[in-house]
């Protein structure tokens, strides 16, 4: 049995967490931290849990690190990293949802996130957690940095574009749309009901904190410079991202190779599907799946991607625990 | 030139009567008061309104009431009053929109909105302004309590029957089902869109603030106490109220005699459509029209009625644009 | 291992029980059938089961009855008994999600349903099956009448108080709120999206088929017979159904005493949740929960109840597999 | 007083000229013609007209080019075109809302539209409606081809950057975000609210009927061949067009010198509005004006434009009255 604790358990992805791993026997929640929720019940703050889910919310206490195997950090940035230096070390194995050591650039955290960060020293030792990437390094982390929704869904379909030197990395176009869930248990007239229904709109265009991550991990993968142009909008729904990429194409392909090495370098992950037809948000929700979509564009000499997840599972939660699955040499896929 | 203000503008009923008055050579919008956003252009905060609206929001000065014609309170209830008490006695005929002059009583008043009465000496001049019922009155009035969005979905469909004796007082059950902006301009968790979304709660069971409004204005309708047991419900749209009203029939009556006498009662109100068919929000949305339809079911004993109305038009800045244009001998529909 | 067949698998209510039985190791489906789709692949019409349904649609076949455990029939009503007349005899055991054998009465059954009964001989082995009420017939019935949704909704709220005595069971007031999916996998003007959202509207007022199923219920609880005024609203979201119901007391009782009896009444119901607060629909969603809520209005004299189900779990696929659970002596629970 | 008749009025497209039209004094719609729905008065089918609309549709005669003074044509592509070859040469000036009219190349007319084009001799005459491009000739033009919906929300904010060589021209990366009645008023399991709801998804990757519009129309603004990628996008709202631009840039300009450029373009058209901020559907919806907003991003070299449209109004029936404006010496503005 595999202990845990959900640190910032209020949220959605915590929510999340608790429902996803809630339905298995060979993994416990053992405790749910939640500050300004410290002594309720988590069916008052969720009543769909009502029954089901026995926990109260906890204030955080460093002695965790000793009482689980594994804690989920899944505080907002910038306080995700101060619980995480003080469980570092301990004997728990920690699987940060936020975006504080997904960089490993100091300066650019500070750019984009624009606070301080507070530890570090920590960012060496953090494995970015990206399972169709980094399985071998998951395995035997310490520390796992989750990677973003959209990170996600924009990463995954380049991946085999940028290894394979089909696309220019310079000009990737991203254009990703976004269910409101995103934005986290918010209390802001900008995200209320009356604002975002019947509504799209953009946001945070060239400064959104996911921009260096995308460019960060897609040059790993390229061994070039990779430069994304970035363009989050907000549409009326609760979950799910659908991202739509232009990439100038190096040479002339055709549809069918591309779609084969798609299929080839994705055969063995469990969570990639790689569709024939255009793929729409609902295929995926309420799982860990990553719907992938492949099309060239002769005319305009770009190869177009779609991919589809659902930005509280394949984005948040459920890549955690495909993590922890990792860790503890599960299938990738339990519980999921 | 009727001269007007808005106070509290930067509302959803403030902006709402700035889109609707905006659009008339015949009265003037001098001033929009919004005490959080002063100094701030209408069209930062409603970027609809670029090129369209000049006006910037103003801070509160009593000496508004010298300077217009008709001065429109969209302030919530107990900040409404305060503006009132200044405003009354001044050349300004003021149009109230809150909650704080509709009712008689100050003991029910306090009760339901929890908060004293700092004005009781001017609900004696206040006139309920429900066009179709107080036409009179309305045209004379120094004040104008503006009705609530729930009372005049609800009272509207109820006149005729209890004019006519049709159905029994004291047991009138209405379930009425409001889109989200009803809420106001609010920044809570509990109005945010990846709550309310698809999702449907009642709220307020048995003690919300349009009760006592209901009972009372319907009880002068049927010179007999009435009792009602209304459930407000939130349903995920922005715009809207359906009212569905079932009441007991007090003796046997076809659907067609009921349908004459209501076509009859309303055959000089412009804005009431009684409908053959079962209506939809839609049929009202941007309008200030209030549809209603009746059936009569036998088996039960019922007389069923439905009203819609689109909240911010019919259910708040139409309905108050009604009532100028009755103060001012224009047709009521002028404008609207 | 109990084997199993999905008869009109391409609708709502197939795909969900198609989703809710792959993930269980006890129970394999073995045939999806859908006229209009034989030969297609499961994964074309419903995308989100690529990689994880293998199974493609069939033409029926009666020989089913003899290769499966367990035969789910999830036709529209009158379609669903032409397959249920071949079925019966086998050694298939039963459970239809029609409205074909959910009444004793013919009669009834054709004013309603507006076609004639083809199968009426097997009325009298079918067995209604709502568990919380009948899970003794249900366990060794061969065929087994699923509830409706609005029935379901409409009635476990009301038994408690039925059997109580608690109001009059000849004048129940019944408000349901229903999500599109509701209505099926539909092609029509009227089920379009740009004419459901933002709208809300009531239908079929005194005619809906579920009218009579709802009083034959709960005129059997009752010892009495029943009249409902029920009314059905479409409201924009895909899925749950809200039920509000006013009852006129027979005589004083408190909150706490109804509240008690209702607690006492489903202690051993697992998917009955008796609410200390007003439930959402969001508080159910992809579950088989029944949230129940009571409230008690003295100044009405009424009692409200509150429900909300999932229309395609608790409403139909979910409750379906709970009765296949009792059938086969599996805790109600497994896989839901 | 102009007289108008409206062909394909039960669409909404047709409902929308109904409603903008009807509100003025000096327009007078003479007749609404509507195959499938001839006989039925206009508010049985938008029964939002009750008690304002007074018309029946009718079926067409081709006589109505002798009775009024412009036929707007609101038909599907392929149907349209059968109506303007009747109704051209009389007296009657046509504006045309379908696609048919809008390509000068036959060979493109038939490769996008699936079916050959019978009127060809037409096409010299007619007159592409973009007011803000075109005004001089739709002054006095017999026959208007009035855009498409996507075209208007692409085209508008690329006119000034390809005219002033911003960018270049082969490589334009265009992604709209749609509101669904764009699909019209359709009955289609695809278009049902169940599906559409919660949902995201691309379509006609490639093969959009739209994307040869928009390049022959920018080729003229460029003089020089433009190719797009135009990737159309279903999100889950009723009205309104989000499209998001990328071009890449011929040279280092800033922000401030492109805005200035699109200010000036812009100066005299009344209807386009260059923000400041990151525009939102809202911002426009039930209204004529196209907002743009222009972004410029170094790193990557591209200039990012943003614009915002009601499809029905500045993206079909608004910007049809508007062109009516022009051709009457009205001020384009009136009446919208």
């Amino acid at each position: 049995m595999i202990t845990t604790a959900i640190i910032g358990a209020s949220g959605y992805s915590g929510a999340e967490l608790i429902r996803l791993l809630s339905g298995r026997d060979d993994v416990h929640v053992e405790k749910v931290i939640a500050h300004s929720s410290a002594g309720k019940p988590v069916s008052e703050l969720y009543p769909a849990f009502n029954g089901r889910v026995k926990l109260a919310f906890e204030l955080f206490d460093p002695v965790i690190g000793q009482q689980v195997d594994v804690a989920f950090v899944a505080l907002p940035s910038g306080e995700a990293m101060k619980v995480v230096s003080q469980l570092h070390g301990t004997q728990a194995r920690i699987i940060d949802l936020s975006g504080d050591f997904r960089l490993p650039s100091i300066t650019k955290y500070e750019q984009y996130y624009k606070h301080t960060h507070s530890a570090p020293e920590l960012l060496n030792d953090a494995v970015y957690g990206l399972p169709e990437l980094n399985e071998g390094l998951i395995s035997i982390a310490k520390l796992v940095a989750n990677p973003g929704c959209y990170p996600t869904g924009a990463i995954l379909p380049l991946i085999p574009a940028l290894k394979n030197r089909l696309v220019f990395p310079d000009r990737l176009i991203i254009n990703s749309l976004s269910g409101i869930s995103g934005a986290g248990r918010s209390s802001s007239v900008e995200m209320s009901f009356s604002e975002l229904n019947e509504n799209v709109r953009a946001y945070k265009i060239g400064v959104h904190q996911h921009i260096p991550e995308i460019e960060n991990v897609l040059s790993g993968v390229a061994e070039d410079e990779v430069r994304v142009s970035f363009i989050p909008h907000l549409v009326p729904l609760t979950r799910g991202i659908y991202t739509t990429i232009h990439a100038e194409l190096t040479e002339r392909v055709t549809k069918e190779t591309v779609i084969e090495s798609y299929v080839e370098f994705y055969k063995n992950s469990h969570f990639v599907r790689i569709r024939k037809e255009i793929p729409q948000i609902k295929d995926v929700l309420y799982t860990n799946y990553c719907d992938i979509f492949v099309a060239v564009e002769e005319r305009t000499n770009q190869l177009v991607l779609i991919s589809v997840i659902d930005n509280l599972v394949k984005g948040a939660a459920g890549q955690a625990i495909q993590n922890m699955n990792i860790m503890y040499g599960f299938p990738q896929s339990k519980g999921l």
